[in-house]
């Protein structure tokens, strides 16, 4: 058995420090970088790239919407054409610092506003996965199980992975929990730990109201910006551990079938 | 005989035009494409791709430093970790609408105070030529005759042309004549386009005292930003096309090599 | 009789010209001029004020979502906290360029999105409001006209002045019909010049089905971003001129009272 | 017996926090507040401003050149009109604020590579002094001792207080120890707390070298972005306190003049 953990990463911007990445980057299998239009800035860029090769983690494009003051927080409404441009300009910048440091580029997630935009509407999801394919048909569309992403991914022929949040409850339907809900977010590491352990083991996770949901998620979107956010990662880690499930790359098989 | 014009492209930015690019396209063989750091923004950047496409001109990257109120024209003094770091993300912002479009970027010409710069300080232009051939050791460095940057290109292994100005007086030194003195600015079409003719024909330049300087560049940089400019570029086309010059991008002859 | 004719100002930015200013400034009474989040920067802020001055023209502040890329054309969503504090912001930074150059600010009107989701919108249209006032109770806010623009206005004990669209259609209930719309955009200098000049005399605007709709409005906005916009406002001044319609800021009962 | 403490406060920007601001607000008579330019935006100048109201401190401009991702540390090498332009801008911004908030604005203070280099040349030193002006004439310049700043100032007819450095180990001619040097910098609060003390008794720094330097400045520059920081201010406070030396910002008795 084997799981993904993937995690934001490279979210300083300039003077600006977020994020504790140099002790998340060792715990997780994907890192999901940041490409200056949210956060972060070239020298963040390439640093963040060269930690994730020391560490082994698999690098994918965290492209948003061009906001920073903002964090890529607000929805902007940018047509379908602005945000393929906006994403291709993204993923090319982050691919010229992991072909400068040797690595390939393996998949794409949404941040943000954008991330929550186009698991909804069918044709911004579109326009990211055109700008996904138009780079490189064998990158990893992350997105949201059961959402938009999915099947823009698949009309654009691209590999898809769906995610699910090792914090966050859900509902019998499978969607998220409001964020505004008790109980919509969780806290104790032991309990997140246990959780993400038994989605690995019985393909399904507990909903809010007790029901049992279908576990499709190849990988599991864990935080890294702040001691307790990293404690998690680590109790996650340990548990899996215990039962015998390795950490690993979604990416790993998918990248096996285009390696020569 | 042959030889390359290259000009300026894609530096328009939001609502805001800047250049005849539709009219000075057609008439060139090399553009070099705004990156978004001193003008451009994707949207841009993929329509200039698609007019260079469109007129099988060759695509070259217009790295700056980051300063789009003062259009790249500031000397930012950003440390050379800072400047190969600037011009890895550039290039390969624009790589991707290349990519996308279907064409390949062919080379990188840096733009106002980065191109002043880099020519002076060797520190610099080895900066911007390690991020170059961190991308693709067959791209191609243009730069300023005789300055750091052949050398810096050399050192890093990539093929590096020199380019002249069209409308530019030179000092018989080879050095272009300052802006401020009488003449350094050549404004008219028909004897700017007799110089460029006789430039290729005789591989020299008469300097502005009358000595003859040897000619090495490859390529000649034109304008495109107001009427007048283009009226040059016609009048250069019809001088050339008169002498039997024919018009080709620089690249071609390099990239004949790495093509399969 | 008089009226005042508004137009939007100063939307160049750094290396980049839009509109015609020199031309459209001595045609106005009243100019909006940009304050850096949608076009402009500090060097064109003051140059626009000076121009202004110069021409006896009234200043007021033309903020908007902070959106360089996107002209401030796209709706940010941002939270009433977060327009009260942007145009707190640019009000502050045009207020020193006035107050350098020694003229006062007289009005305020929101630009592109702002204008449109604040006349829609009650709670962003306060927020607005609030900014204005804490800035200078005697500022007008100019907006359009039956909007939440008069209503916050009002609740914050602020002046308010409605402005009509001298090239836009009217419908019958006094709403400009929409951009897509037969005839909903205005291109005649002739005709254009005609209603205006029948606003101001009759108190009424003619409806695109030939209805007369009650001419509120105190400001008329006309545009000089190309030379066919100017030649408009040249036509319409004319045409004002043979009725005997004075020109003149709106502004200029209302600061009458605040003036020593 | 008295003096000022200033700190640079109000450097977070958008979703990034930088500094102590709610532990260092209360330590400290005088704020220098981030205007935009290196740091800052209009939410986070506002809380700025009402955290120092709260806490009696008197609040100052920190404007600096245009450089977000450099954190204003870069130099720029504006032309002189461009940084009285960009000065112009700040102060207005932050000002907007302070009237919101209804209270003064009473200094300014530039930030970084434009503190150096406005030190440094006389030209830049004007500018930011004409920009200060153009505002408001009992605004105070606070600037580097025996600089450009004080000597603009005198011109510019604005009041000037120089500021000594808590931290820094001075030479025997009155000037900063270069960062490089050996003991350049210190860090034992109760050592530097001890120092400071004796500055505002003796009227004398002790020099690097054991020289006694004269103490002519009328506030004391400290820092709050870090806890080790915070709790040097602790030291200074409490030390002084033990000496019978009010904290009380150098503006207090300028001020005085100007009020009705």
């Amino acid at each position: 058995m084997e799981i993904d953990l993937n995690c934001d990463m490279g979210e300083s911007f300039g003077a600006w420090t977020m994020g504790l990445d140099a002790e998340a980057m060792p715990l997780v299998s994907s890192a999901n970088v940041a490409c200056g239009f949210h956060a972060s800035d070239p020298g963040t860029m390439r640093r963040t790239v060269r930690l994730a090769k020391q560490h082994g983690v698999s690098v994918g494009a965290h492209p948003s919407y061009p906001d920073l003051v903002g964090f890529g927080r607000r929805d902007l409404q940018l047509s379908p054409d602005q945000v393929r441009d906006d994403v291709t300009y993204q993923l090319g910048a982050l691919w010229a610092f992991c072909r400068a440091e040797g690595i390939p580029l393996r998949h794409v997630k949404p941040h943000g506003a954008l991330y929550n935009a186009s698991a909804r509407d069918a044709e911004l999801a579109q326009a990211v996965a055109d700008a996904v394919r138009s780079i490189d048909p064998a990158l990893v569309l992350v997105g949201l199980a059961g959402s938009e992403h999915g099947r823009a991914a698949e009309r654009a022929g691209l590999p898809h992975v769906a995610e699910a949040f090792a914090d966050r409850a859900y509902l019998a339907d499978g969607s998220l929990a409001p964020r505004g809900t008790p109980g919509a977010v969780l806290h104790d590491p032991a309990r997140i730990a246990d959780r993400v352990a038994r989605m690995v083991e019985d393909h399904a996770i507990e909903a809010i109201d007790g029901a049992s949901v279908p576990f499709a998620a190849r990988t599991i979107c864990v935080h890294g910006d702040n001691p307790a956010a990293v404690e998690i990662i680590r109790a996650i880690r340990a548990r899996l551990s215990q039962a015998g499930i390795a950490v690993r790359p979604f990416a790993s098989e998918l990248s096996r079938r285009e390696r020569p």
